[in-house]
């Protein structure tokens, strides 16, 4: 079992993961500062870009990034003015400044409007469509600078596959995809990202008013114990969940699981004939 | 060794891969429609969504896709006016019509304007951002409709990562990348592609005048020789390659070689800090 799985400690009912020794930040730091750079000069590129909204994922990575890379790490801020709430994009500017990153700030919203000019309108389309676009402009600028571009996904959201597929799914290196949302909380307070930006709630502004634990309807509190169940034991049944663990509902249980299933797609490669029916 | 691989029938010098039964475009046919049966029905989906060019691939896959899901198979024809031959979705239109196949038809000249009022003008990074706003177009109408996105990348286009991270590489499925290109251009003919299409240049379309064999220098009939013997052979080497094979240059195989090795990162899930590190 993986050492920072550990270090999830819950108390739900009979479940506490303890972690032992105690959640070593500094390790994790070190471990993914050196990943980030083995990265970059395996590939040959000449830095990093990255989506930066002003939560706590991407802030994280920005934080990361900078330590790293310095002036070498570009930061794009891709809000849509029409849904995105200016006080996200003034916490992305704020970390920018603290930072000394390079910077680009691109509103998206005209470009959304003339895509739409084209599409039958759909909420959830449309939505998914904003996170795409910034996908096409950070790689724009991979291509650009011979950038690799940091995906800034952590464990909870990649797991129940929130996240929209080919947008903010796209990147070449996930450096916080090891760290279930809590343990995020835990690692952003112990480098320095600032505490206003790790309390607030969780959205990824794909329409106004989006709140992830919201749509979810569950807290990543209970999110993190289930996924870390599902990921921890062989053979994960809801049935011997709800006998180890209270305080969490099977109807919770039973939707983060189907979450986690539903989206595996996400998680894979595309399929091909070879993969399910041998070669020819 | 699969047997489509077998199938590849090159001459050159000692190298004379035989397919014995020969070339059994039946069986693929029934492989390649069984799976996308399988996998819509799987996945639960609606039907399929595929950008339509009116190069061999895409019509191929339109081919293939016509005939398992009828209407419910929607082809996207989305040149850009600034750049793709007329020609090309004149051929789309045809094969549509040819097929009744549902289909829209997309000018995405004005999209990518847009975008690129925001960018730095690079014509690479602008070729490949046209490959991208289709996969946004072709995404959401997945998205809406509820289909799975067909890829249309064959094998050689596949490993030499002659695509588009993102753009034309983002796909649910990949109907025909178990088939070298001139492997291709012989099922084509068998199920019922035009032969203009089939004997037309290959092109990718990212700019003006943009062909295939012409941008990397060498043909599909060598560059599939050496993928070929880089799938086949478990320790590939030029060396080796050159004492066995005659009529291919030793700076063609070298190019091959490094763009199947260079284009590693496009075939792969995006890098963790697991898979290189360990677990913290």
């Amino acid at each position: 079992m993986p050492r920072v799985q550990r270090w999830y400690m819950e108390e739900y009912g009979k479940i506490k993961a303890t972690f032992n020794p105690p959640p070593d930040c500094g390790t994790i730091q070190q471990n993914i500062e050196g990943f980030l750079k083995n990265m970059v000069s395996q590939k040959k590129a000449d830095g990093v870009v990255f989506g930066l909204s002003g939560g706590i994922d991407s802030v994280t990575v920005a934080y990361l990034a900078a330590k790293v890379f310095g002036k070498k790490a570009l930061a794009l801020v891709m809000p849509d003015s029409t849904v995105s709430p200016s006080s996200e994009t003034g916490d992305a500017l704020k970390v920018i400044g603290d930072l000394g990153l390079d910077y680009k700030l691109i509103d998206i919203d005209v470009i959304h409007k003339i895509y739409s000019n084209y599409l039958e309108p759909d909420e959830l389309a449309l939505g998914n469509l904003r996170a795409r676009i910034r996908a096409n402009i950070i790689y724009y600028y991979a291509n650009l600078k011979n950038y690799l571009v940091l995906g800034t996904s952590d464990k909870s959201e990649y797991l129940i596959g929130y996240f929209t597929k080919f947008g903010d799914g796209s990147a070449d290196v996930l450096p916080i995809v090891e760290l279930y949302k809590t343990q995020l909380r835990e690692f952003a307070k112990f480098i320095g990202v600032p505490n206003n930006i790790i309390t607030k709630r969780s959205s990824p502004n794909l329409w106004k008013g989006h709140y992830a634990e919201e749509e979810i309807g569950i807290s990543y509190e209970k999110i993190d114990t289930i996924l870390y169940c599902i990921e921890d034991w062989d053979n994960f049944t809801v049935e011997q969940f709800l006998d180890k663990v209270t305080g969490i509902s099977k109807k919770d249980v039973e939707k983060i699981y189907q979450m986690y299933q539903n989206t595996r797609h996400k998680r894979i490669l595309p399929e091909r004939v070879g993969s399910k029916y041998g070669n020819f």
